[in-house]
Order: structure tokens, then C-alpha cells, then sequence
């Protein structure tokens, strides 16, 4: 069987390090694809150009809106390859034009060892079944990623905003694919903004986005949380955390979004 | 009168975007230029080449080392200049080799207008007399930057850690120069190691490092915090936040490093 992540993040070879993609409109948020479905296409061709098997670090600054249901070209040039690390620089195409540009370095998260202390725990939440399944006409987006929204934060995505910028839950395939490192890329944008929880924004684009990915997840459930400490003048940093089954944190992520008003 | 870090991220333009840049050795750490430094300089670069005067979000990947007291060549490539907004990517060379890769957004800070609410305050601490200067004999960086430690966190950086992974204090320039938007990048990259207050670590290189400028800063004193709080086989994330003198955040950092041991 073939899961729709992983058909939908296919991507093949061209010539001189591009790579052909198909964006699906199945990942849409309204019109537009969810940025994290993006990264991780871009993440597939990275991921067969450079020695080492997982992503590190991974930035992503969004220039300009891809159209889903069009296809588009990755081209990656390869910066440096080392023992444990390598970097590259990739391009997101469409038409000719660049609409994202992204900087990633490569390891093997397996193969790394060295001093580890963790000082922070997973987020308390109650299980997924009784937690809120969030329902928007306007979302392919979940007929893909099952998300079940922590109680005391739900609020927000269903137009009841909390006052704290603050939200996070459950997350999985719809489709019953286990969650991978590549798949880290979409869970770490698939949260409604914490912002809809100060007020009723109807756009957040994001400027950029990185995220660390620090272990690959175990089978299950991942438990997502993201908050937002400076809204500035529209500008407003989002923190996530991802962690997994076993309770271990697989991915930090912050991205860098501004708030779009009606009149502006 | 010119000041030190003005004339050492001075950067004199060449053709087809490339500038050059004279890398002082006055900024090194041991025998290497600090990190945030070199940023500084390729921002110097890269805000010359952009409309907008205000650096919002920069991610720095460093590829290899670079040389003190060598000339160097920036290379700047505009992606996209919009309305509110353009982004650049920027290359450090050195005899023709890439050392540093760098995406950067701009913006106008002062002008952004819009939803404000922010939830943190600065980090208490004692007044910057009562704090503890560092002195190391191997850091000409030090008679640069002058930093006094918060006495709680300052154990690290003389040898005894204190056992968490945290360090802040104050920071500003030795000759006298307030800081602006630009200085931040050096700052964000100027304190001792977090994991330095963990055990006695040789060496913390930076694989990538990512700045949110969200301020113009007020003259005086900042205040920075920096903590980490996964340490995982050798990987750690460094969170910090910079604070001008009239309590306004004005940057948010991230940076992924890894501890290498003698044996490593």
C-alpha cells in the first residue's frame, strides 16, 4: 500500500540535481498547500541528494504562493558534505519562479552519541478520544492529518479564542502511516495558528520556518505544542515542540509569521 | 570616531553583488572569529543589497572555518523584494571556498503596525556592577565585548558548572558604540555556551544558527538569556533572548550545536 504522504511527496529525477514534484491540493488549507506538506516534498529531494539519512535543521523562507494541483521543480545544490554532516540549499519552482528557498543540514541521528540531558517533559493532555476533532468545510487538509486539539486550547480554531496564544493536541496520518523523521516537517506546520486564539485573524503567513529534528519518532500518536510569547506590531513567533509515543522530543520548530488584517 | 564594530563589518562592494570584507581577528574566540561576528559581517552585506533597513529573521549555516586576519567575499543573490518585505541569500568565501550560508529577511520595524500582546518579561538580574566580568586570556573578543554575567549562571565560564544548562547577563560594546538592529547578531552569538555550565566542554561549534530581530534597541545595556534544555547525543539547542534597556525584547535566537569531545 502506498500512503498519501508518501505518494504525495514523491518526487523524480530530472537532470543536474532537479527534481520533478506533482503539489497535491490534498494538503490545502483553503486554497493554498500547508507549508509544512512543501517543506517535506522539498525534504524528499534534499534527502536523495545528500550522504546522511535525516534532516538536523531545516529552514524554509516562503517568497512566494505555489499553486496546488500544478507541478512544480526542486532544484538542490549541495554545499558540503562532511563525515557527520552535509548541507545543502534548495529551490522550490514554479513557472520559472522561485517560491521557496530552504537551507537544511543532514546527519545520522542514529549514529550520534555524546553527553544527552533533558530537562523538560512532554505536554500533559488527556487522550486523544477525549480530546476535539477540529471541522472546517474549508480544510482538505484534514481528510489527511487526524489532529485532536488539547481541550483548555481548542477554543480558538472553532472561533471561541481563549485569550492565550497557546495551542497544541494529538497528531497522526488519517490514513494509518506511522510518523517518520521526513513526516516531522508537515506535523511541525499543521497546528492552527496559536494567534487564532487572542483573536479571530483569518491570515497568518509565515515569513520562515525552522525546525530541529532531534530523534526519529516511535510508532503512534505524536503529541504536538505551540506558543507564542512576542506578538509585535503584526510579527509573532510560534515555538513548537513535537514529541513522540514514547515520550521523547522529536522535533523543535519556530517560525517567524505576521498577522494580515483585512485593511491591510 | 569610528568604532570598532563599524569598521570591522565594514564591507566595500565589488561586481555582480559580491563584497569584500577584511575579517579582523580582534572577534576571535580562542583562535576562531565568534560566529555571530561573521554574521554581522554578511548582514553588513546583505543590507546593502536589500530595500528595507531592518533585518527580521536571519539563519546562518556555517560550512567550514574561516580565517582571522584574511580577506573574505560576500555574495549576495536578492530572491525576491516585495512590498513589506525581501529576502536575500548571502555566501562567505575565503580563497574561493563557501564557509557560511546565509538566508535573510527584511523588513521595516518601524513601520509594521499592528496586534501587539506580549506574555514574558526580562530576565530579572542584579545591576551590570554586581555581575561578574569574564576573563579569559585566550578571547580577544573580551576586550570587544564587555559581558557581565548573572552571578547565578556565571559558574560555567570560570570552570565550576553550576549543573543547568543557562547563562545571561549583560552585554554591550567595550569602545562605547550603542547598539543597533545589526549589533544583535553578534550579541545573540556572544555568551559562553549553555552546556559550559554542564561540564567543562573544549568545543561548541554552531551548526546552524537563526535570529529574529524584533526591535531596534534602545542605548545602553542589553540583558540576554540563553538556556537549552534537550542535550541529546551531543546535539543541544540554545534559546536566547535579548532585552534593550527600556524592557523591550528586541531578539529571539535559536541555534543548533553539537559537543565535540577530545575523543570525537
Amino acid at each position: 500500500m502506498t500512503f498519501e504522504f508518501d505518494r504525495d511527496t514523491h518526487v523524480a529525477p530530472l537532470e543536474d540535481g532537479a527534481w520533478r514534484a506533482e503539489i497535491s491540493p490534498g494538503w490545502n488549507i483553503g486554497t493554498i498547500p500547508n507549508g509544512g506538506y512543501l517543506t517535506a516534498i522539498m525534504l524528499s529531494a534534499v534527502g536523495r541528494s545528500l550522504p546522511h539519512p535525516d534532516p538536523l535543521t531545516v529552514t524554509s523562507h516562503y517568497l512566494g504562493r505555489v499553486a496546488p494541483g500544478q507541478p512544480a521543480t526542486v532544484e538542490v545544490d549541495v554545499l558540503r558534505t562532511g563525515r557527520t554532516l552535509s548541507t545543502a540549499c534548495a529551490r522550490l519552482l514554479q513557472d520559472g519562479r522561485e517560491r521557496i528557498r530552504m537551507l537544511a543540514g543532514y546527519g545520522d541521528l542514529e549514529a550520534s552519541k555524546g553527553p544527552t540531558l533533558v530537562t523538560a517533559a512532554p505536554p500533559p493532555m488527556p487522550p486523544p478520544e477525549e480530546c476535539v476533532a477540529r471541522e472546517t468545510a474549508t480544510m482538505e487538509f484534514q481528510n489527511r492529518v487526524d489532529i485532536r486539539l488539547e481541550p483548555s486550547v481548542a477554543g480558538g480554531a472553532m472561533g471561541t479564542p481563549t485569550g492565550k496564544a497557546e495551542v497544541g493536541g494529538w497528531i497522526r496520518f488519517a490514513d494509518g502511516r506511522e510518523p517518520d523523521i521526513a513526516s516531522l516537517a508537515l506535523f511541525a506546520d499543521a497546528f492552527p495558528p496559536t494567534v487564532l486564539n487572542l483573536d479571530r485573524y483569518g491570515w497568518v503567513p509565515t515569513i520562515e520556518l525552522t525546525i530541529h529534528f532531534r530523534a526519529r519518532p516511535a510508532p503512534g500518536w505524536l503529541r504536538g505544542w505551540f506558543s507564542s510569547r512576542f506578538l509585535v506590531e503584526s510579527h509573532v513567533e510560534e515555538d513548537g515542540e513535537l514529541w513522540d509515543s514514547e515520550g521523547n522530543l522529536v522535533a523543535l520548530s519556530r517560525q517567524l509569521a505576521r498577522i494580515l488584517l483585512p485593511e491591510s
